[in-house]
């Protein structure tokens, strides 16, 4: 049995290769449910929000995340503290599996957020644009250019940054990362999971958490392709630029459009494509604009 | 506006390089929400069950898929028809992300299933254990070891095949790929989404929409990472072998083990690890128990 708590567990694998197969230790990632919970102060039983395939660690980064992202918390003032679950039902590990996050007296819980289904408006319209427009009816408003502004060469380097900064992914090979960096490429924070959102919920999480939101002068990295969510994720927090190391879907491309976001695709060393808002880019810019 | 309908778009990108920038054309993954309802016989209205992102295409059998891989569905014959949505309040593409699945007189639904939450145990456990074990009580049983065996150097191929059979891959580099072959590594069907677990129900609803399951005698290819999720769609639908080209999670270990599957990862040419199930590896077997 492996421990719950670990991002990584070994195990006997057999490696066939051109010479004889050989049996070896290998490292995987670890995925486990975590169940996020909320208990409103003087309730007296939480509410189950989300089960989510996580790797385990920073959990509370990951459960402060979804709920910010997902637009159930606005600020960590809401929040009084979070813990394991302490219920005497939950045997050992579990307790490390399900998450409790206690809030303030007098922060109010719109119910309709734990059912309300993102994707589709009243109308039963079910679409794109539609997905987009929940995302503006919740407040989320347009990010305004402001000062930060991208150098090509440090653009393209964000995903070898992110490579290097993942402690564990030259282990297993298994692991998604989200990573905040500054405009000059220095990083501010990197977390890991199986799951591309999860990867994400926990580093915007350990900003929000340390009241840094919004991260207007923040660089989102994520390895793999940016989708829909992970965009949506970064424009509820502000951040003006989402980098990811492979392709973005169309969706994610107009909605990074539609908050006025840089969406940046294929970062993978001296070159790299802008796909939108690439006003945010000194260098070329100039270039640019006669090119057009 | 882009074309719903479509698996791709094109989009004006800025590529940056050591020459100068330029403005070129770029094809994108779609990502747009599909909406899945069910209709029982003689109902008045169709209840809603999911919506999921996807790639537009082969929508009816990811529709088909889901339900047969979620528990909803146990049989094609239990589908009388399905169709796009026809609800005149819905606007023009929009009618082709919503998939209406009509069930014939007498079939039976569960309710709970829609509202399930198969991560968890009545006894409010959250853990990999409760996970598996939820999956065993909706009466999916491990799979004996029958006839199919593999051999190393078409196991080691598959990831090719699979890259091979794709067509949109080279013209995005942003869609997953899940694939049925035979033991002697001939294609069956492949599929691609935007998402790996959409990609998975397309490939297995084309097969159940087919009559094919329980499909003892096929291997299941996905581009990227095996997950819990990947590794139970495949054992509900019978698949006693999955390959994945990239890292496997320690509970789709645990999953595949647990379900008498063979589980393979980083199947990359003419090395590949075999995480589970290696009794069905043909060539090394006498080597394999020597070395062991």
């Amino acid at each position: 049995m492996h421990a719950a708590r670990g991002s990584t567990t070994r195990r006997r694998v057999l490696e066939v290769r051109p010479e004889a197969p050989r049996w070896r230790g290998d490292v995987l990632a670890v995925e486990e449910p975590m169940e996020i919970r909320l208990c409103p102060f003087g309730a007296q039983k939480p509410v189950r929000v989300a089960v989510t395939m996580r790797t385990p660690g920073h959990d509370f980064e990951l459960a402060a995340g979804f709920l910010f992202t997902e637009g159930i918390l606005a600020s960590r003032d809401q929040v009084r503290f979070m813990s394991y679950c302490t219920d005497p039902e939950l045997e050992g590990e579990q307790q490390y599996n399900v998450v409790n996050v206690f809030l303030r007296p007098g922060v109010a819980l719109d119910p309709e957020r734990f059912h309300r289904n993102f994707y589709t408006t009243s109308s039963c319209g079910v679409c794109g644009k539609a997905a987009l427009e929940t995302v503006h009816t919740r407040g989320i408003a347009p990010i305004p250019m402001g000062p930060l502004q991208l150098e090509a060469d440090v653009v393209g380097r964000l995903g070898e940054c992110l490579r290097e900064a993942q402690r564990l992914f030259d282990q297993t090979g298994g692991l998604h990362a989200a990573g905040l960096f500054a405009a000059d490429g220095t990083g501010q924070a990197v977390r890991e999971d199986v799951g591309r959102h999860n990867a994400t919920d926990k580093v915007i999480g350990h900003a929000f958490l340390e009241g840094r939101v919004p991260l207007s002068g923040s660089i989102l990295v994520v390895s793999g392709r940016a989708s829909f969510e992970i965009v949506q994720k970064a424009a509820v927090a502000g951040i003006p630029v989402v980098v990811a190391v492979s392709a973005p879907s169309s969706l994610a491309c107009e909605t990074a459009q539609a908050f006025g976001m840089t969406l940046v695709g294929f970062a993978r060393g001296d070159r790299f494509n802008v796909y939108t808002g690439h006003e945010r880019l000194r260098a070329s810019r100039a270039e640019v604009t006669a090119g057009r």
